[in-house]
């Protein structure tokens, strides 16, 4: 998207304060009275983020989880989301209840209230693509909260469980229609991500950097390698998939996934069972390396 | 809008937590760390929040200052901001730097952080509208912090400042071909509203109910007295406005102006200067009343 990366840029640059790392794939982290607040605020629009006659149950719940998997990863408890709800006007068969069932459900699962937020009309364009946002804040259970700056050289590299899923599930709902009875166990891990607060409670403590697997456990990575200023060696056969066998390479760059990836000591005696998958290297030529090469095939995952 | 007001009441009563009065038109307050945290979520849509093809600069000053003064009708200090962007994929001259420049601005002139936020694609549909949010963090400066439901019997209703002024900068970006060089001063009102973030401050201590006028005087009176239980007299020739004396009643209509309006005892001492425009009584058959009658001649305010 033409001037995207310019105006990011623009927009960390308009922030002086390091909490400002907090745009587009992290949260930020500011002491608050005595504990620490960890906000996260991510739009979703139909069409780029979830198909436009999905259920809106789904997406509902997939707007909350993905902010929570924010959370998760800084090792934070929600304490509540406020929502900012464009009206469909009327486009679904039960106007805006499958959603509230949707979001009913998720905050239910998640414990977490609905404090406040904002609706606003269904646009004046027909068939204007719906966008959504939510704002989760969280308070942090260990200080220092977990960045995905602090990977150091000898670490090994964790992820929490498979990747691939949501490709696969994204693909059942094109070939289903969109209709997710027709495959609903294949579908879920696109239609109900999970955030693994629990997991990112427990191994904060623990790790050195963590981040949740939004866009692809390759790209993450390096993003990680990167903002640690180390590389990161993958060993790509140690990745756990959740696709068959031959599309292994896809699965590594496929995102939606929201395992917790991070680095910790490799001694380290971790509460949560999880899979190793590489090794944090002093800072080489690359950030990311695939089975000690430089990773082919393409981009690292999804872009946004 | 079908079912908006259904579907804010279904969301309403997902949470069952009282903070969740922060929906639409109101600030989620919370203990957090020792201290209390004050938050607010409006979004705004291209064609129902601003012109589609108004200064992007003056879109973003806006969203940051109507979204701030949410905090000031709570006598909250601001933290920090976290914004959702919609790119435009190119529409306007200047790409994205126009809104970046206003934000800088607004963010500079309230000493605001941006801490974090979330870009998203330009929408693959031609001329969608552009949905931008705004979360603002706030921290209260007095406790208990002042809701809109604690107008008592005897106390005098208060204004910070004139109405109308929004209306007729309005008109004014209409009749200029929202050209705001033509007319700068009639339209500045409208174009950069102003939070009143002192006076909120200096008042919150003295007062027993207090909001921000953002869809006009005379419906968010009425939303005080519904929500505290009493009735409200305004006395119309008491409000101070910015139109000519024959659009009074219009003005009085007419949102997007941002002043304070509160209930306080009527013999307070003040820290700001304020206009007296009404009285506050027992609950009678009706929650407002305008110059000792139920009010004639349409809707309130601006509802949406």
């Amino acid at each position: 998207m033409t001037g995207e990366f310019a105006f990011i840029a623009a927009l960390r640059a308009l922030a002086s304060d390091p909490a400002a790392r907090g745009l587009n794939d992290d949260c930020a982290v500011l002491p608050f009275g005595g504990e620490v607040l960890v906000l996260t605020h991510d739009m979703m629009v139909a069409g780029l983020h979830f198909l436009p006659d999905q259920d809106p149950a789904d997406v509902a719940w997939k707007l909350v989880a993905t902010n929570l998997s924010d959370l998760a990863a800084k090792g934070a408890a929600p304490v509540g989301v406020l929502l900012g709800y464009q009206l469909t006007g009327g486009r679904f068969a039960g106007g805006e209840e499958p959603f509230v069932a949707g979001l009913r459900a998720a905050l239910a699962h998640y414990r977490v209230p609905l404090l406040g937020g904002d609706t606003v009309g269904a646009s004046a364009i027909p068939n204007a693509p719906q966008a959504l946002g939510l704002t989760a804040i969280g308070r942090a259970t260990h200080t220092p909260v977990p960045g995905r700056d602090g990977a150091i050289a000898g670490d090994a590299l964790y992820i929490t469980g498979p990747v691939g899923a949501a490709m696969i599930g994204l693909e059942a709902m094109r070939a289903g229609a969109t209709n997710p009875a027709r495959a609903p166990k294949l579908t879920e891990a696109y239609r109900r991500p999970v955030a693994l607060l629990a997991e990112g409670i427990a191994l904060a403590p623990h790790v050195h950097a963590m981040m949740d697997v939004s866009d692809g456990v390759l790209l993450d990575a390096r993003r990680m390698a990167v903002a640690s200023g180390v590389t990161i060696a993958i060993d790509s056969a140690a990745v756990p998939i959740a696709t068959p066998e031959h599309r292994r390479a896809e699965a590594l760059r496929w995102g939606d996934d929201y395992q917790l990836l991070f680095a910790a000591p490799a001694n380290a005696q971790l509460p949560v069972a999880v899979t190793r998958i590489g090794t944090v290297l002093a800072q080489g030529a690359v950030p990311l390396l695939l089975d000690g090469a430089v990773p082919l095939g393409g981009p690292l995952g999804y872009t946004h």
